[in-house]
């Protein structure tokens, strides 16, 4: 672990609590505008069109488009489904900015805060970089510099991803730590020759979470959360 | 003013002391290889070819190099100018990366502090990713993101150099703020149609500086430093 000069994170679900965040804005904004709706259902569905919507970009399916572009076409179509109709663009943006304002997890900022002293911390994430800046600042996670999905215009686990992180960064991917709460990430980083930090968040998706519960391979690191990451590698 | 949401920051010379900092790292390792020269006049030379340089790969007579790299090439016709020779790759790295740790000015990280409350804070700098976050984790500055030459691939006053950073933070050129030391970096932020913020640094360049001792033009804001620009931005 002697050579790891910076450590790249996955952001949501394993920073920040995508789920409970997007719950408790829906459900705010529902109730000041007098809606009731299934808001855990929404925000369940809304993060379910996520990975099939960055899919059809990775495909070709769909040309390039920004992770809030996608968040903001399937928020539509929920709207849609759920009959919720004439909003105007502002309401619209305020909606599809919720994962603009996503809370941390307990450990994250403590965690972070420790690495930051020793390692170039940074998100590696498909959020595009506004979303991640403004998200940082939301969650005061103490990034030192922030990498999203729209410089290399590429989703994980496409590679391209994550060796233009450590080529900009003027590392070799042995220098370089992919910490995620997704064995899926992980795999693909050590593919690449990164090395790996896994924590678990048991509860990401709720209650009778049955996705990444544990780690799946022999990790570099496994640990119980961020904080217990930084134990781990002596800071 | 009130619609301004970043604030990209021009870096040597206007948030970080290069010549100070330059001489006194150099003349640290001369004595230690029992080395006399002229380590001023040494350091004004090496900055001296920072824009000369840079004009090779603007113009297409050289290919596309980092800062870091074009820092090593001058740094070594410098060395042999001196009668220097005999460095091994470690030694050449570490004088390279002199220009990773610059001290910052007096006022610079309590500005941007304060800055960082309201704004989204980035530097906007010809050096390198890796350079610049080595060089704010040295020097303290506090950034939300960096901002280096070697995504646009362009150096400053490159109109995509600008614009780059304004459409990945996915703000319009007048939402964001242009700031910095030298005159010439904000007449090409405000051509694009970005604010301006001056700051003064009447000893960037030693003793008998004749450049950019003042405002040339009626920049949106002109402050006698960082922290007078945050007062005047009122945080």
């Amino acid at each position: 672990m002697d050579e790891v000069k910076a450590i790249l994170f996955d952001t949501f679900g394993s920073l920040v609590d995508w789920r409970s965040s997007v719950i408790a804005e829906l459900a705010a904004w529902g109730q000041a505008r007098g809606l009731e709706r299934d808001w855990t259902g929404f925000a369940d569905a809304w993060r379910g069109a996520y990975k099939p919507s960055m899919d059809r970009v990775r495909t070709g399916e769909q040309g390039w488009t920004i992770l809030d572009d996608l968040h903001r076409q399937s928020l539509q179509t929920l709207l849609d489904a759920h009959g919720i109709t004439g909003l105007d663009a502002a309401e619209l943006e305020h909606l599809t900015r919720i994962w603009h304002r996503l809370r941390p997890w307990p450990d994250s900022v403590a965690g972070l805060t420790r690495l930051k002293r020793r390692f170039i911390i940074a998100p590696l994430s498909n959020g595009n970089l506004a979303l991640l800046v403004n998200l940082s600042k939301f969650a005061g996670l103490p990034f030192d510099t922030v990498f999203g999905s729209d410089m290399p215009r590429r989703y994980k686990p496409d590679p391209e991803v994550y060796l233009g992180a450590c080529a900009i960064l003027g590392l070799r991917p042995g220098q370089v730590m992919m910490a995620a709460a997704h064995n899926y990430d992980l795999a693909a980083a050590r593919a690449l020759g990164l090395k790996t930090g896994f924590f678990v968040r048991p509860t990401e998706y709720g209650p009778g979470q049955t996705k990444d519960i544990k780690a799946e391979s022999n990790w570099d690191i496994i640990a119980q959360d961020v904080e217990d990451l930084a134990r781990q590698l002596g800071v």
